[in-house]
């Protein structure tokens, strides 16, 4: 027990203190506070970082939003920081761990009720422990007709991945576009609902968004501001016909070309979801392993990703999206969409029977119908489980995406890194994700690695990109970025966090915000 | 000038010393004081209540964002309240006025530039002042192939019906929803930008909505948390076909058929834009007189109703909606959606170029594609010209459609007023405008539209309807129906209200937020 990280301010005996006044009112059992006990759940093992730099001093995890209340309660009297999860799957970005070492994990698992499905207007409203699997089988048992729209990992918690604006593969993609109704709890136990939901007995506050009067909802998301133990999340409703199709391109370069033609079908809509661009390793690594190609250190050479694509049949980029609707619709896109991309030199294109056995189209498919799979964690086998995602935002033009993908692949390689990366096309941006992968067992892989990521973050800003989102360890240089006169944003920030969270106990770090 | 309100506290010494200050930043001409000199532009002239209500003690129009900081950081120093507008066209819900006299009103109509014009990636950068008429005209002259989506009245301001969330009748009529990027100044006079805008050399500050860290724009619409200055608009590619329709059912109790028929197909987007619905009057006053129909005192009776709705070709409900996309789909689409509402008995479709001469239908069509127009002003002139609207928000169920119906009409006809409204079909829930339409030169029918304004809250509450905006006179009456846990958002407001406007500056009672 010598060796807990304690918060800021707190003696150990205030802390357990604390801590026993909340076993009081969650039960002993779930205070967690040895590693031997579970407290290595908490722990984040694929950081750049050693697992030092997150630990939590402990975790807490309420049954009921009463318990939530009652707990956070005592931890803003004793000036005890938070970190709230909800599944703990933040994966990439931190997973379970917080901000700063100390900090006691609020973990919501438990809270994890889906409160109501309305299949007429087609929403659930789910409470922060309700995976995304737990409410795909839900409505599969219950034979309801709608869809859910999941992140890769089936694991992951439905409102918490929408509280950190995390995006999925169907129509319903933007997982914050389609959140309706939020109840929050504030440090000071004070709980309160958005919307419509600030009405009593309103009717409507899963179906409009806004309410009357500010509309507050955003603030909660990738910030401390509150915590989220109610949401109303929108779903499709399963539509007439369905269209995956995968196109393979075979050069880098085509890049250029594809994000060209990919805008003026994003825009208008005639894609319907997110198009994902990923490329050769990314797609490989799901059915191969780079020791079947390549043995030596450093970045995988171009002869051995040629061998890797031809074996595989796949391109240096694959983009993988899908039409929705009735059977008639789909065709008519289809044409523009199919006419259009066979523009590029070499583009091969599949449809939902072909690339049999092929576990790569098989999750891609099944992401895009909202089938909630774990396929995508065979990436982390590439080099050892090491992972942080680099994220930035880009304007959707071919030139935009040859620059950000040229500053990091060159980066990447020149660190001695694989370039394992997917290009989201939004409506009117893009999101390049890099996922770093490295062996955290290796102490020089880990600091190349943190290095590499401060690079990036830098040039990407200094040619106009800025992340949407970032692991744990890099929050303070992203927001950084973010210097608009004088980085007055963080300050507004700030005003917020200290009229709602003055004793700053709220998962303090998170996003570069701080307690004053 | 001796009648001219004063603001709490302060002497008319105090005033005029600071709007002298102000003539020095924005000249004397671009202060107003007198009636005479135009002051009068920005009183309330179609309220329940008298102009006195509402009746600004001056205005200020700066002619940029840096003659508005300095305006703002005088009126801070010194503590005098200002009502922000941005055309001042808040017609139904206030117009220009602000909800306490004595507030100087900061009018921002002489910051009207189109900042930029993206084509390939649709959208615009606008400053408060630019109206739905000025855009649209600019577009046109440049022949560029993006559509507005416009409010009813052409005069409208871009920015500022968005901050106020209004709609439109395009398939981007959720103006909040296609807001991108906000410049924000606050009461102290910091300025700062939302999102990507956060970043001083961000390339996507027009393009992602979300950013990194709190998603904070929504905290200043409909709301007194900081001035709004410029606004990045997603603007809609002309689709390659377009096809308006309008439906009309003979019974008031259709309404419930309709909406049944409506939900499921609003939902997956069948029907892609606003499914508006009027009544009889409504669509019925854009061409013709209630003097033509009734000169008696009191609701016009179903009698001359009836002879109204044989003489127009109406029905008691309209409905005017479009398909917007390459024709194949839309043929598509409409096959389903003439099928589904030919099942309402009596049901009669009209197209594009049915209805010749009726300026009823000439309006909606313009409307649908983004053609900004004041037909609808029409309207005005069935009483006089007095004027406020009730809009409570409903789940899109037959059901509450009657329910709701049945409380307005019914209350309107008992209190002596016409029901005049309109139903807006939304993704997942429906908006009842009633126009609550009377003679402001007439002192009993002001008093009773006052007082069937007040029941009309109370009932709709007591049925779980709560207003999505509404008129200055009755803003805290309706916030206080936002009871949830006695109140506990507008608390949470209230906190961050003073922590960004700790001297309670800007918009003092706006939608029921009041200086601590």
């Amino acid at each position: 027990m010598n060796n807990r990280p304690l918060p800021d301010g707190l003696s150990e005996a205030d802390l357990l203190g604390g801590l026993a006044r909340m076993a009081e009112v969650v039960g002993k059992k779930w205070v967690i506070l040895e590693p031997e006990a579970g407290l290595t759940a908490y722990y984040d093992t694929q950081s750049t970082l050693p697992i030092s730099a997150s630990m939590p001093s402990g975790a807490v995890a309420p049954a009921n939003t009463d318990e939530l209340q009652k707990v956070v309660k005592i931890a803003n009297e004793i000036g005890i920081p938070l970190w709230t999860i909800s599944c703990g799957k933040n994966i990439g970005y931190g997973g379970p761990a917080p901000r700063k070492p100390g900090t006691l994990v609020l973990d919501l698992k438990r809270m994890n009720r889906i409160l109501e499905v309305n299949v007429e207007s087609a929403y659930v409203v789910v409470e922060p422990g309700v995976s995304y699997l737990q409410l795909y089988e839900h409505l599969q048992k219950n034979n309801i007709p709608l869809w859910i729209d999941c992140a890769a990992p089936a694991w992951g918690s439905v409102l918490g991945n929408a509280m950190e604006r995390g995006g999925g593969y169907t129509p319903y993609g933007d997982h914050w576009m389609m959140q309706c109704g939020l109840e929050v709890v504030l440090a000071d136990g004070t709980l309160f609902r958005t919307g419509m939901g600030a009405m009593e007995n309103s009717n409507t506050w899963n179906l409009f968004k806004y309410g009357y009067g500010p509309y507050i909802d955003g603030i909660f998301t990738q910030s401390n501001f509150g915590i989220a133990t109610k949401m109303g999340v929108w779903l499709m409703p399963e539509p007439p016909g369905v269209k995956p199709y995968m196109i393979t391109f075979p050069r880098e370069e085509d890049l250029h070309q594809i994000i060209e033609i990919m805008r003026p079908l994003k825009v208008p809509g005639v894609m319907q979801n997110a198009a994902v661009l990923s490329n050769l390793i990314w797609e490989g690594a799901i059915s191969t392993t780079r020791d079947r190609y390549y043995r030596g250190d450093g970045p995988m050479p171009e002869s051995a990703r040629q061998k890797m694509a031809a074996d595989l049949e796949l391109g240096a980029w694959n983009m993988t999206s899908s039409l929705y609707g009735p059977p008639a619709v789909i065709d008519t896109l289809w044409q523009v969409i199919e006419e259009s991309f066979s523009q590029v030199k070499g583009a091969r294109i599949y449809l939902a029977d072909d690339r049999a056995g092929d576990p790569g189209w098989e999750y891609r498919k099944k992401l895009m119908r909202g089938q909630p799979n774990m396929t995508e964690f065979s990436l982390l086998n590439w080099t050892g489980g090491g992972h942080v995602d680099f994220s930035p935002v880009a304007p959707m033009t071919g030139d935009e995406a040859m620059n950000l993908f040229n500053i990091c692949q060159s980066n990447a390689h020149e660190f001695g890194f694989d370039y394992v990366a997917e290009f989201f096309g939004g409506w009117r941006q893009m999101v390049q994700v890099f996922m770093l992968l490295f062996d955290p067992e290796d102490a020089d892989q880990r600091e190349r690695a943190n290095q590499l990521f401060s690079v990036l973050i830098r040039e990407a800003a200094a040619n106009g990109y800025g992340e949407y989102r970032t692991n744990l360890s890099f929050m303070d240089e992203v927001a950084a970025t973010y210097d608009f006169n004088d980085g007055a944003l963080w300050k507004v920030h700030q005003k917020i966090k200290r009229a709602l969270d003055p004793k700053g106990i709220l998962a303090p770090g998170k996003q570069g915000i701080w307690p004053l």
